[in-house]
């Protein structure tokens, strides 16, 4: 981890930093200048003043999301501070661009009063065309991202939400037909009630699962628990563990078809395992060490294993899901990202393993696979359409098109697609 | 105009904009992703969060400068909006890059409350590196930026106000040489109070003007004055007019040995500029049309004329300061631009112009004399170490060396640099 650690720091202070602004139009002479600066941007500015929907076609709004943290949640490392999380949110807006040619900004934000981080984000507004809310602590994360939802006219998404339970729900998908499950029959159980155990099961339940537990630390969640509670959890409890159960999580895995994790190393044993149901299905992705490591899972009986790991099958790599699902809210001006559009970027992600190619070691794509971004961008644009969020219409084929022909520009460039 | 129009529009909506955001890193494969994103990006931020100022070394932050807006005093436009104020943000930008590869990125503000454009900028902080305030509506437009100057820690500059006035006392050294008038012993009038006009005045009491007076649309400024006040020009009357004279522009010029108008076209007569003293300078920066047109004012006496327009001599453009301006100030990691850093940038611009190609219609660079942005930003670097604001020491030459091969550079690519 040494060499990372030195060729990490190494290559950050060569280049200060990640990301650099550039110009679009030539500046070769006064010419240029006088286009793009005075006196001929007062046209495109007069033109917007006229139309204010136009200010998607005159300006980088119509492609700029603000990638937004305060700090309190990143990576692994917790609450670091807003200048300590630049690195990350550089390094998402990196994606952002190479996945999906989304332009992505950082905006770390000197507070961690949500009333401060929903008032900036909406002062800002006019200035972006999408929100990423990036790596801030539960639950705080819950009420700035639904307020922001209500209060903006641009989507607002937060990924560490949303991306990683869209791609889990894709993995099971996938899972459910190789376990020859339905999942309105399933019982599922989450452990981990931060951001992404949160969404999770909001997500499961919109997909029609019936049965749900939800345990943190202090074991199953249930409505009046004594201990370890906020109005989050006791939200989660009116709408997960119908029958009120109290108990553990190894209580809780009696019976289960499928175990998400979104907890800690080591929290689910091969005991656990073998007393879930037949064919159990695994989404062990506590990072760097998983709930319970594939080979163990496997031993005990689990039919299919996915990790948040780049290193095992089946990662659950939000990169799947958020650059594509910009691009395609982007590219028609969307207003927001709805619940019928992340479950388009779920179905777009899970069908592209087609019946043929799926098995127990590839129920999710590469995160390298080209053809993601393109397809899960054109089914959220239709679906926005669709619901009535779009403020444009668009092509999507023309979208699929541009995506994989940046695809196969990078690859040329020398980028590791599939 | 009708072509310019057209063109302006079509360049603007072909490109969305004029910038974007790129990766300055290699993003070619998993072990590109792995030193860029997780788990290699832990590093730097942990390395900031042990030592916050190596947030100018691992991120973009130390190149980085925000160009803030509420879009209520556009251009000649006037109030017309956050929304249509992008064109002109992305274009202020886009000089940033050209003539000092300063990253800036437009910020946008949907309000026009200073108490929220404070809270916003301060929020803003730990992303940039320096902020530069833009085309913000006086008066607010001094509070605004004295309050920010007070409370961050990162250089704020309002270029409205400074630029301008650091571009017109360049003029003033070199036209005084000329006139063979010591800055101490001239007489100064000043038409317009608004952000420019302010700075200007302000600008040149620092260094050395004892006699001014302000005027207004409704004459000359002083105290007590029963109408058009506010609490802004109370105070520039009790640093102006010392003879507290009454009065109309025509009545304060007599005499007068400068003139210097940010106000309104045709707002100088002939007859005016022959009631000032001997050898009067002018400088008429209304736009685009001057106060007095440089014939006229040459037909009545003057000695020296410089306008706004890019088609007379002496030309008054912004451009050749805040560039090199904010490049000495990120290059020092500077906390402040103070009132030292102005002036050295003042004599900076001046300096490039020897005694001997010194004449009536050369007594400011050209915009694009390639030099400009490299001597302002040693000159700007060099007295912030100076003045105890920098953080970080630089070898100016350095500085220097890297602007003039970046403007060699662009001169290759084009760029029309003389």
């Amino acid at each position: 981890m040494s060499t990372l650690r030195e060729e990490a720091l190494k290559m950050h202070i060569k280049n200060q930093g990640k990301l650099s602004v550039h110009s679009k139009v030539p500046v070769r002479d006064a010419k240029d200048l006088s286009l793009a600066y005075s006196p001929g941007v007062a046209e495109p500015c007069l033109a917007i003043h006229e139309n204010e929907s136009t200010v998607y076609d005159y300006t980088m709004k119509g492609n700029l999301v603000a990638v937004v943290s305060d700090g309190t949640a990143v990576l692994g490392l917790g609450n670091i501070g807003p200048k300590a999380s630049m690195p990350v949110m550089e390094g998402k807006a990196l994606l952002f661009k190479s996945f999906a040619d989304v332009d992505a900004f950082p905006i770390c934000l000197n507070t961690t009063n949500p009333d401060k981080i929903v008032e900036v984000v909406k002062l800002l507004e006019p200035t972006f065309g999408g929100v990423n809310l990036e790596d801030i602590a539960s639950p705080r994360c819950f009420e700035i991202e639904d307020r922001l939802r209500k209060e903006c006219n641009i989507p607002v998404f937060h990924d560490d939400q949303h991306g990683t339970a869209i791609v889990t729900a894709a993995g099971l998908i996938n899972a459910l037909k190789l376990a020859n499950k339905k999942i309105e029959d399933i019982r599922v159980v989450v452990n981990g009630a931060g951001a992404a155990g949160v969404a999770i099961i909001k997500l499961l339940l919109c997909m029609g699962v019936k049965d749900v537990i939800l345990c943190d630390t202090k074991g199953v969640i249930y409505q009046g628990r004594p201990v370890g509670m906020n109005k989050f959890k006791e939200e989660m409890a009116t709408i997960t563990n119908k029958e009120q159960m109290q108990g553990t999580l190894a209580d809780a895995l009696i019976g289960a078809d499928l175990f998400v994790g979104v907890s800690a190393a080591g929290a689910v044993t091969k005991e656990m395992v073998r007393s879930m149901n037949q064919n159990p299905i695994i989404f062990a992705m506590a990072n760097p060490i998983p709930e319970i490591m594939p080979e163990e899972a496997k031993e005990a009986g689990a039919l299919v294993v996915g990790t948040g790991r780049s290193d095992f099958p089946n990662q659950v790599n939000n990169v799947l899901a958020f650059p594509g699902i910009f691009r395609g809210a982007l590219d028609v001006h969307a207003k927001e990202i709805n619940e019928d559009m992340k479950l388009a970027a779920v179905f777009a992600i899970a069908g592209l393993i087609s019946d043929e190619e799926l098995h127990a070691d590839y129920v999710i794509p590469d995160p390298f696979d080209c053809r993601v971004a393109a397809h899960v961008a054109a089914a959220v644009a239709t679906t926005a359409i669709e619901t009535g969020v779009s403020q444009k219409n668009v092509n999507v084929e023309d979208t699929k098109k541009r995506l994989l022909a940046l695809a196969k520009k990078q690859k040329v460039d020398g980028i590791n697609l599939v």
